[in-house]
């Protein structure tokens, strides 16, 4: 993509009534828009971020078995009041609409309702069992206040992942499946390093769930780390009993502020036996089928990313959800220079190799901020110098590292 | 995909309260499923489906030069005012609701307001134009009747691009380039044939605009068709004065019923100049952006593929749409012919077709019924007596014309 053709600019002050790092720098380099608190548009770099972002989770949830679909957000009154969850005196966040005609409808905030309902029409027996279905789609959250930018959205993108299986056995190893396959999307993401397994509140069907916390400053959460084990205690259930069951010493954890990036629950039988999802077991008798939910905010992951690798000078994209591999710069002080760009742009997008190509006529030093400010992982530069030099200069975004690569070295330099 | 892991289950009987072909067959083949009028989910076939037909659209967008970004569905009251389509009296089909905390928000029908106020912060310049910049979002609209399976729903999938421009003259360029690239798309979707650009009505800015419509009789448009021209007319403006301007006489026109599956806009400065959206020309003067909107449902497309190119056995993909390039379909005597369908299954999948193998424990009758009900376009039999005369027998489901294929020749045919 030349970047005298992308629409959008970058600029430099967020706006006034914008208070969270991450959108300040995402509104900042252009990859997204205010609508208004707590719902913003993405804007092309934004969406190709968040696709990626999809793309590693879509991988790793078709890896266990998961089959992708996509329920409505337009969500009936009759089957939520089935399981008790249409009431605002039960679930405080809905946001709800009337329809022409008559009848009242929600936004859906989840969707154990209406798939445990769908799930109805095709799991009858044994054999049908386990199954593993998700979707990413929009939800809606009627949140009273919204200041953590995307951090927290009144209207989000969620992976949420349900499983269905025949026994409480089954569905602990579908669950264990879908906790390491979580683990493998923040390393892919970039943040596994500090994100860790911690121990929530369960609810009545298993004394705890799980959430997943990367660490960061402005998280809302407080969790209590064991580095060793690599996994934390979530201050809401910390508690001797707790410390006990897990056999840790409170001295070896670390107080530590953190978001939450993914959460696992168990449902038990709370969904199926509400709505009806029955199996015949061999015997031919009816049970209930043991569910589970897991959730990963999509859009929150953009923000995350954003808050906790970014710098002073702007943004940071590991190389997985990068919007372009490289930023190619040309320094240009004749039409030569500019012709030996070109035709890297061209040598590098044949090579499969997804270019923001910054053709602009602008200073270096602007080119240089917008590049910081935008986070591609690598930068090119091609000036008078290094075609003098045979090649380009290439600077890692991250560490700020730089060397001359000789052209017929480049693609290879690049797809490492 | 193996068939016995799809959760999906095909049915014999549509739902009783379904009237419209197009649900009634996708819902009995497990392509979706029915949450309320208007309102359906998807289900694993079913959008693969929708993102194959959202693939060809993008495709499409980018090669005009369109821009992909996400806008958000809950919509600022306050923006709406300003063009004076918030008040219920002059736009009749939003969703409304309340945000907690105070203010009222509405469910995008559309997103003209939206994007022009995002693009306030990004073209500044006669050197910023022109752009294209498009989406693919769900859009909300309060239908009070909702009876045509997902050709009309309350919540459907579109496509919107929008195209800003210095002057009417470069509009009408980037207007002929969408509707170049429209025709592109209904061509690669298998309804090129039957899908006419029609003259429509304009409004302020322009005397028509056009919509795309495809021949069928649940259609609810009706529209007089040019045969040699390729081009119709819609009844809402047939009068002596358009054939004048079309150059057409009302004798060579048929008169026929369409779905419209496309419309095209010119906007002129309806939006720029209620929001302020405006450019400085070369002279330093201050000029409203002249703009155009360009729709295509993606989720009706799904419908309308399904109600036109279906017949009395079930759905019929195009190539570039279906949700799997072929149906492998094992007829097992013994063990040793399911192993063999097992190899093929591989080969196919290791040389990059998509297939979905019927290996269930089920009645040949049965599996040819569902294959034709699911109407993936080439189904590919082994038995018995297909690995005695080495290869297998591939039947395409438009023509039902069926041929022994040797395995030797297997991939280049199914790959053709």
């Amino acid at each position: 993509m030349r970047q005298s053709q992308l629409f959008t600019k970058t600029r430099k002050e967020a706006p006034k009534d914008e208070v969270a790092k991450n959108a300040q720098l995402l509104i900042r380099a252009g990859f997204i828009h205010k609508e208004m608190a707590g719902v913003y548009s993405l804007l092309p770099l934004g969406l190709r971020v968040l696709e990626r972002i999809n793309r590693v989770i879509r991988d790793e949830m078709n890896a266990i078995g998961g089959q992708e679909m996509l329920m409505s957000a337009l969500q009936s009154k009759e089957l939520w009041e089935q399981t008790d969850r249409w009431s605002d005196g039960v679930v405080d966040n809905w946001f709800k609409t009337q329809l022409k005609g008559g009848g009242e409808v929600g936004l859906g905030f989840t969707h154990e309702e209406p798939l445990t309902n769908i799930m109805r029409s095709h799991i009858h027996s044994y054999a049908d069992l386990p199954k593993l279905a998700y979707q990413i789609q929009w939800k809606f959250r009627n949140e009273e206040r919204a200041k953590s930018g995307i951090l927290r959205g009144r209207e989000f993108l969620m992976k949420d992942l349900y499983t269905f299986a025949r026994t409480e056995d089954e569905h602990t190893e579908l669950y264990e499946g879908a906790a390491t396959a979580y683990a493998k999307i923040f390393t892919r993401l970039g943040i596994g390093e500090r994100t860790y397994r911690t121990f929530a509140s369960g609810g009545v069907f298993s004394k705890y769930s799980h959430e997943f916390q990367c660490l960061s400053n402005v998280g809302e959460d407080t969790i209590y780390v064991h580095e060793g084990k690599r996994m934390a205690i979530n201050k809401e259930v910390m508690n001797a009993e707790v410390l006990a069951d897990l056999g840790v010493a409170e001295s070896e954890l670390k107080e530590q502020k953190a978001i939450e990036v993914g959460n696992i629950f168990s449902l038990g039988t709370r969904f199926s036996e509400a709505l009806g999802l029955t199996y015949k077991d061999s015997a031919g008798k009816d049970v209930p089928v043991v569910m589970g939910s897991y959730g990963i905010g999509s859009s929150r992951m953009v923000g995350v990313i954003a808050e906790v690798l970014s710098d002073e000078k702007g943004l940071i994209w590991p190389k997985e959800v990068a919007p372009y591999n490289a930023h190619l710069i040309v320094i240009h002080g004749n039409e030569d220079v500019r012709a030996e760009a070109d035709r890297m742009y061209e040598l590098l997008t044949e090579n499969g190799i997804d270019v923001l190509y910054d053709d602009r006529d602008a200073r270096a030093g602007e080119k240089f901020a917008d590049a910081d400010l935008i986070g591609i992982p690598l930068r090119i530069v091609v000036s008078e110098k290094t075609i003098q030099a045979g090649g380009a200069e290439v600077t890692e975004r991250a560490s700020a590292s730089s060397s001359l690569v000789p052209e017929s070295e480049l693609i290879e330099y690049l797809k490492r």
